[in-house]
């Protein structure tokens, strides 16, 4: 934590006294685009830290620090204080939409009991809607229920042209779905599959994702009969190591999970070996 | 107009009060997705119409029956009241993202004069929040600024991999841009790059835009600064031939709008001499 404090723009006063959704709005409010957007440090997880994950995050913190759970967040890091309860947390996924005025940002946050994902919670910045689960609790999240990739609706992370195996396993779903959307912003995809508005998210083997872009998904979808994979075969699970990279895929169903993991991973391998 | 009562869902009384918001939200609560997303007619420009562009058109065309001016519309096509003025309307810009939940969907109206677009209003269906411009009026909208498609952030039209013109012409902006995103509205993705959230917006040469997609976004982006283009050199001009399609080119300068549009075109015409 040592440091933080020269890195936010608000007032240690002024923080203490707004939670998330209040440090977005107050961050949106009175920066600029390029001072949101503004590179102030390199974050845990290794990729730049932009202001607006700093003033968001930095509200939140404290208003944890009354809560003795340990907390995984993608700047600050791993926070152990001894608790079975972890909280892991994106405080603005989304960031170069927020910061550019694209209103497509949202804060995630997941509880991990034990190291298992039980509760999570998204919300929508710019609007405030949020989607919340726990397992064992009735949810009205209910998934589309499809089970197949031929003639889905899927989100993709954008595609990386320079990776030729990324690049070929990307284009083979845009081939085979009937619909692809980039949103640009994890969190809010994963919880789009979990209400049944689209099919499936993925990382098009990348390995992009940190577990804070893709826990919350893990309770969400399930909570709805979806389920979450790593294309590659990887377990998506608690981990304080913050270098740990998925290529996340959440479907409706754990069939459409199988198949486009497979599909993915297919694609990037024989690009590979090919060349 | 003959024929549409039968057509819409809601009593004639009913749609009297309602105005097209209202009428979007009635029809997202009261309906389920595959209600809603029911191809119900073929519209007049020859793309199947969902229930959702019918209970809103319809409501909007019932509050315009006091105004006498010509309305170019999806659903219904060209209304001549022999008025000076036309409005082209797209009661919803984004159907299939409504129809399905997605909340990127918008209302998006441009008054012509003597067939010149001077005033428009793009509304996000799902917030309420708008964008509007007046020729002469000064506006807040200000787009980026930038120049140059290298490090730009643009939206594009998903892609379409069965046409290999198109889909080399997607790729080739895929490549080259520092960012891509598919939101699937039009319009809400022209008022964006009017208002500076980014760069640019396109259909790679796919031919998919109808004047009710671009129309709006001639006078929002000029209003910023910005420019829009078609991939192939043909004008954007009001038309009441609702088969004429458009491959829209929405920039943030007319420097970006001409690059775009110019490496679209070449990598589309590059791959079709090749093949």
């Amino acid at each position: 934590m040592g440091g933080r404090g020269a890195r936010g723009g608000a007032s240690g006063a002024g923080r203490r006294r707004v939670g998330g959704l209040e440090a977005y709005t107050v961050a949106t409010t009175e920066h600029d685009r390029a001072t949101l957007a503004a590179v102030v440090a390199d974050g845990a997880d290794g990729t730049p830290t932009m202001r607006i994950d700093v003033l968001v995050e930095d509200a939140i913190l404290t208003a944890l620090a009354r809560h003795p759970v340990n907390v995984l967040t993608e700047e600050t890091g791993w926070v152990d204080n001894g608790s079975a309860l972890t909280l892991v947390m994106d405080p603005v996924d989304g960031s170069a939409n927020a910061a550019a005025g694209v209103p497509l940002s949202a804060f995630s946050a997941t509880v991990a009991e034990d190291g298992v994902f039980t509760e999570a919670l998204t919300v929508w910045l710019e609007t405030g809607r949020s989607w919340w689960a726990k397992t064992g609790v009735p949810s009205p999240l209910r998934t589309t229920g499809r089970t197949s990739l031929t003639g889905a609706a899927v989100s993709l992370l954008r595609p990386h042209p320079a990776n030729p195996g990324a690049a070929a396993a990307w284009w083979e779903v845009a081939r085979r779905a009937a619909r692809v959307r980039i949103l640009s912003t994890s969190c809010l995809e994963g919880a789009l599959v979990a209400q049944g508005a689209t099919d499936a998210f993925a990382d098009a083997a990348t390995d992009t994702h940190r577990l804070v872009d893709i826990a919350a998904s893990v309770v969400l979808a399930e909570a709805g009969g979806g389920a979450v994979r790593d294309v590659f075969g990887r377990a998506v699970e608690l981990d304080t190591d913050l270098t740990r990279r998925w290529s996340g895929v959440v479907a409706a169903t754990p069939e459409l999970a199988d198949e486009l993991a497979s599909v993915l991973r297919k694609a990037y391998q024989a690009e590979r070996a090919a060349n």
